[in-house]
């Protein structure tokens, strides 16, 4: 992933004059059209990351790996994906860590999956939809590494209805009803595990962390995460006008003795 | 790391019924002294993590390992540290994978060391302070594992002067003034490298981005990164009343060819 | 303004059930128009406000004043206008009373005079714009009252090359250059007199903030205003989706012997 | 109160070197005791607003009449007071106008009596609890004129049990179950009239919220306000490294036919 050529097969972003991004998958003979012409993809396999392309009309493209923020925010969605100022928390929060065993329900669109396999983790997907499931599944294939995938193990199940993992590392839900994911947690993660689940509303904040507090986790904790963007052009240096304001609130508890 | 069991010589946390903690590094024979009491470290080693103990005097305290944030939070300062909320943000916003080569100056207290380090990247760390690099190489070496440390390699050097490192994939800054480290970026970078500072003053983030604005690098964003806790206790359910409002500006941008 | 009953003359605004609000000036044989057939003004004539309306095809309304902050919004724009979040802000923070006497420059859109005029304060506009001055001057007639409007007076001229008024009370800018106006408030602004300005760019409120060091003026404070719109609907209780992240940097300071 | 000069009776603000803030009260033979010696209000009497003054020790005050901010921060409490950021909003949710006729409860310290009464409203204030009423009825004595005092009228009682008043242009609360006063509010605002709630737990906004969906009203929002300091220091440009995160929610609703 380091080298700095483009090669066959690789997701590549190709960006225009007015920071337009487009994501293309690298093909022999394959061609990439846009209203400013095309660009045959030969011309870019091959060529070292960060070339200035040329369209047959003479529009200019930056080429360049999508980062996994970039690829997430231009990936196929089934699910509402988790947005990068997110799972970046979450890796945090969660503390994931190479080789950190974690149960991940549901995956939604596998954006949260990429950002744990990358952190080294070895995850367990459960999710209840198959079409999420599929579209989750190509995501990952598509963005991840073989040695990721390897990884990375999925199931169509619904996590309400029990957990069959065991001596977990780590639980991490981005699903409707947490709560009701607490004693299956409480059963399957090791002591000292960490419980984390992401969910738009304070309200289910709140009936969380009543299922937490009638449970053996402890040292209970609820941020937000708020990311603003700065316009910084010549002597205008402003926050950028608009923001994202909300998209779910984290909450993380740790597994105790009983 | 992932085992259950409390070691000897593994940092532990002990958390008292006010939540106040205090880190200690588990010894045979040692003694955790508080005022309420004494727990001789010998009833914590091989304990399950997560165990409830009871000190002399009857108090209660948790045993848990420190998260990785927990551990920025609690360990030796020389510098300012980067708070978890930030360097969550730089792995992602670098784009920091496994085997990634990344340059890292100043390193500070080696908190973002470490977390760049768990992420899988090869650092190489650049501190021109001895009395910083001798913090943060003890605090790397009490919070990472072997395979971490293997990846570490820091110089008491100052990187205005120049970057001996060559076909590096990231350039990761906390110094004063990024903007002179521009062009060795430029040079020791390879196509499609991502810079990132981060800074405290918006002033820096401006002369940061001219200075980037007349280089070969494109992309360039600025963002600041805030967290705030919520408070949940039954119908009493409301952000804290106080938060940090301010660590850092996080500047990214992408090295393309001139 | 305080009786129930909408009257000939009025501005009023109608909403209907998806909230969109359309601001109509009641007259005699007046229509409203809208998708959903036509409201004659007569019937809107006369009634209690808050009163519920239904278009000739039946669609349903409701008929309010504007509140200040909604006649802000609605009403027609030269230049930018200064939103109820900051407006709001302003008075505060230039601790706006009745008989305050005020110079505010540029009065852009009116949006402000409007504020200021509210607050009981003699106002003297000055700007620079014919245009500006123009829609400012038709807005400020449409939505205040004739004891507001006889504390209104405006002038065409630029505030940079000079202040004539003498013994004011505050000072209120929102203009590019506010620096420009420091020495001409220092002669103008009565002993505590307070000097704010309201700006967009981080770079505005530095060199501002270097002229006031500079000058008779202490207790220099800058501050920028967030508001966040919360979604609550049963059980759906989070922040709005999106929000304004940015409009401008208020800077305050007082005026004392030199 | 706009004259330039302090007379005997007026509260002043004395504000040293390190921008600490001491209210008095202005009397003829009184005394300013600090660390850094004496200063005898006769030598504050008659001086011009923003005076420089030498303690007895040689150490420098300013003297300045406070903001109504000012006061609010440096008043005697016997409840929380409605802090300067949120009285602002209210002022403008709310749409406060002279000549309202509003009814404030709980009226707490009175910060936001002061606030409504300068903005030219016509306030019946009830409180239940005789020492907050004290409190509050002394500080707006201090703090408001004579014209102001005339339009402020308090009881003791609580306004669970029903408000006599009738045909009220505003209902402005600050008391724990605001949704025991939804139908008392119906009843007493005549028709377009605003309903405002403070309230500082989002389970508050929730049950609130739910009340006016049941009720004659419409309009229904609910924000927060954030306001944010920076430090502005030479080439130090950032926002203050704390903020106050979180006073209170405010939903506001207007009152339409049922």
């Amino acid at each position: 992933m380091s080298s700095g050529v483009l090669r066959v097969g690789e997701p590549v972003l190709l960006i225009d004059r007015k920071q337009r991004r487009y994501l293309i998958d690298l093909k022999k003979g394959g061609e990439f059209h846009t209203h400013a012409g095309v660009i045959p993809h030969d011309e870019i396999i091959g060529v070292e990351e960060g070339a200035r392309l040329l369209s047959g009309r003479g529009a200019g493209f930056l080429a360049l790996r999508p980062t996994q923020a970039d690829a997430v925010l231009k990936m196929p969605r089934g699910a509402q994906v988790v947005y990068p100022k997110d799972s970046a928390a979450i890796l945090t929060w969660a503390d994931i860590h190479p080789g950190a065993r974690v149960l991940e329900a549901g995956i939604g669109s596998g954006a949260l999956s990429m950002a744990l396999l990358r952190a080294g983790a070895a995850v367990t997907g459960y999710e209840c939809r198959e079409d999420f499931l599929k579209v989750a599944r190509a995501n990952v294939a598509r963005f991840c590494g073989p040695e990721e995938l390897e990884r990375y193990r999925t199931e169509l199940r619904d996590v309400y209805e029990g957990v069959d993992e065991s001596d977990l590392d780590r639980v991490v839900l981005d699903l409707p009803e947490p709560w009701r994911v607490v004693a299956h947690s409480a059963a399957a993660l090791r002591g000292g595990g960490i419980f984390l689940a992401y969910t738009p509303s304070i309200m289910q904040v709140k009936r969380l962390r009543e299922a937490l507090e009638d449970s053996p986790f402890e040292l209970h904790s609820t941020v937000e995460v708020l990311m603003r963007g700065w316009h910084v052009a010549g002597e205008a240096v402003r926050p950028d006008h608009r923001m994202v304001a909300h998209t779910g609130f984290l909450t993380t508890s740790r597994l105790c003795a009983p």
